[in-house]
């Protein structure tokens, strides 16, 4: 059994790059970019007015002209107009080019205009104020967006303002979520007194579709040749298996045997924490297989943990590592790594951590009302004291 | 002019429900719940075996009994079966309903099983353990999830085991998102020297999306009469209208005179903030109207905050809010709220606000390097101190 930390660099050392495939920008948020984000012009591309008003030759103001006749509009969306005589000023609007042999915008509110005259109310005038400068955001050829940002709302943005109608983004891997268990049955099922319905396969779809990857599913009843026959093909067609249940001790527990046999390397099987402990990973040349046991709080933390850290290292992504302070003791003796579900609060910009009372890795309920996983290092202190601090896994 | 309170406030009136829809489970993740989530059974439903192992009755161990004969194995997903001898043991899998005369489940780890009889090898057993008793985690009938929850991957796993093949969930308003603006022209092509991409419209798309809100898309010209048509249309025919442009003081900025012409009723025009001051906020019998100023951080930050704010309001969600702590201080002179892009790190269980140098409303890129707008209250104090903690409204 090794500890939590040894379980994690394992997994980390064997990442693997799916290559590159180009998408509409408009779905690319979730997905990591993999390609940088330039300037194709200066940001703004032209000296932009900032506010609604006139624009004027400042020379003029500093010698003492606070009347001016309106030459003409310059409107956002029109091609760059040319002030003929310095005293006289133009109406321009947020958005347009600055006019030509202009230098200073005043906005309407610090003006009167009548009959055709724009007469400056204020004394408190700056040269080149209310202009958005040509470049001053960004120089044209300037990175804007790295390679390996997980694209958000913000830089939709800016894709489509350089143009990007499709960008690189980081292929996903293929995903085949593998569920066994005889006492499941599908979700329109009425159970019988033994059953119960499948719900572990649903979760691993939801978190994976959390981070954009699609997934396959299959179940398969807990029969040893079945079951080998069908990883066989999997592990030849998928790029990742993430299987859930049949790799404690049980006697139908035949996943690490079945592995065995069909050649994948074990990595690891069990991991010194709790919930999740009899986690099996390993691969082939081929497949990485995440085998998580069946327990839904176990299959839940250990996606969370172990896989997305996996998929976040794969794609380049450093992902920061949130804290949160215990609001209450915690007694935990086993001497394992604890993930404890917990509810998070907010005090002048602390992350509070309250535990959720739960029944252990069967009480999937629980994790309704937990908002993220707290880990609690294992250590033989059995006290974890409130007002200390642990890294946090949010699932919300 | 209002404050940023008073116009949250006014919106936040202007709430509205826009029914329930009954949708696939697995679709529902980022969706409201509009009903209570019951256990319709017990959770577990029977007495369910914890460990892999044997079960015994524990009167037999507690008189001194350690070698059991094994009469039968009990799998995950069979009828329970019953122990004819309560000197003898069955064996039991994980998640098996624990056999008729037994109580106690010993683990594969504390016994040595050889010819057909089990070996206690601890002393150390208590009645009834290993045993996840049947009602132990949730009661039937018990709420398990309660309605106007936002559905997370926590919640599938419950859904599904309930057996909600569909889920009753609010049902999310028609949105029409409108921008305006003759200087803006489509991805796909190259802009000339007067004129720039299209992006409001997108960053509103992928802010909508963020809620799971589909939105329809319309560009329309600076022409008042054009845009009087056509908003009338909308006002009929969607329950919220996004608009971005035309409503500061620019001699094209028609809307607030076009929505005052159909009859739209104005609860606002302007907001004590920067950015995002020119916001325009009416509504009619059945349209509410979001218009806010043009520029793309105006846009973003606005619908970040209000429209939000009205969206979750409307849904019965309370939403958290977080605050953050300042790395460093902050100067900001005009008597305005101030919405500024922030950078956050973790620190102990804190969460560190750190500004990113932007260059005004227009600068889109700026955007990118931060993670968060943090809310500056609008004062007479032109200082904010390193070390205070203020509202943050996160966006990555």
């Amino acid at each position: 059994m090794i500890s939590s930390e040894q379980a994690l660099e394992l997994i980390l050392n064997s990442t693997q790059d799916f290559g590159v495939e180009e998408i509409p920008f408009l779905n690319s948020v979730g997905r990591v970019l993999r390609e940088n984000i330039v300037a194709d012009r200066d940001f703004p591309p032209f000296n932009r007015v900032a506010m609604d008003g006139i624009a004027i030759d400042f020379k003029s103001f500093k010698k003492g002209q606070t009347a001016y006749t309106v030459e003409g509009v310059q409107p956002a969306g029109s091609p760059q107009e040319t002030l003929q005589n310095t005293e006289n000023c133009f109406e321009v609007m947020t958005g347009a080019v600055l006019p030509k042999n202009t230098n200073t915008v005043i906005r309407y509110e610090d003006l009167k205009i009548e009959n055709g005259v724009a007469n400056i109310l204020i004394e408190d005038i700056n040269e080149s104020q209310n202009i958005h400068q040509q470049g001053s955001d960004k120089k044209e050829g300037v990175v804007l967006i790295p390679e390996n940002t997980i694209i958000s709302v913000a830089e939709i943005g800016v894709l489509a303002t350089v143009g990007k109608v499709t960008v690189k983004v980081a292929k996903q891997p293929k995903v085949m979520i593998l569920t066994t268990g005889d006492e499941l049955v599908n979700v329109e099922q009425q159970p019988l007194a033994h059953q119960i319905r499948k719900s572990n396969v649903f979760t691993l779809v939801s978190l994976l579709e959390r981070i954009k990857i699609p997934a396959e599913i299959a179940h398969i009843t807990d029969d040893k040749s079945t079951l080998k026959q069908k990883v066989k093909q999997y592990l030849q067609d998928f790029d990742v298996l993430l299987c859930s249940g049949a790799v404690s001790k049980g006697k139908f527990d035949y996943l690490p045997e079945v592995f065995n046999e069909l050649g994948v390397k074990k990595l690891f099987h069990r991991i010194a924490q709790r919930p999740g402990k009899p986690f099996w990973f390993g691969e082939t040349d081929y497949c990485k297989v995440f085998a998580f046991p069946g327990n839904p709080v176990s299959t839940f933390v250990n996606c969370l943990l172990y896989f997305y850290a996996w998929f976040y290292k794969s794609n380049q992504v450093e992902i920061l590592q949130e804290t949160a302070i215990l609001t209450e003791d915690v007694v935990f003796k086993p001497n394992l790594a604890y993930f404890l579900q917990v509810k998070l609060s907010d005090k002048f910009g602390h992350v509070l951590a309250t535990p959720v009372k739960a029944n252990g890795s069967g009480d999937l309920a629980s994790l309704v009302q937990a908002d993220a996983f707290i880990q609690l290092p294992k250590t033989t202190d059995t006290v974890f004291k409130q007002g200390y601090n642990f890294p946090i896994f949010r699932y919300r």
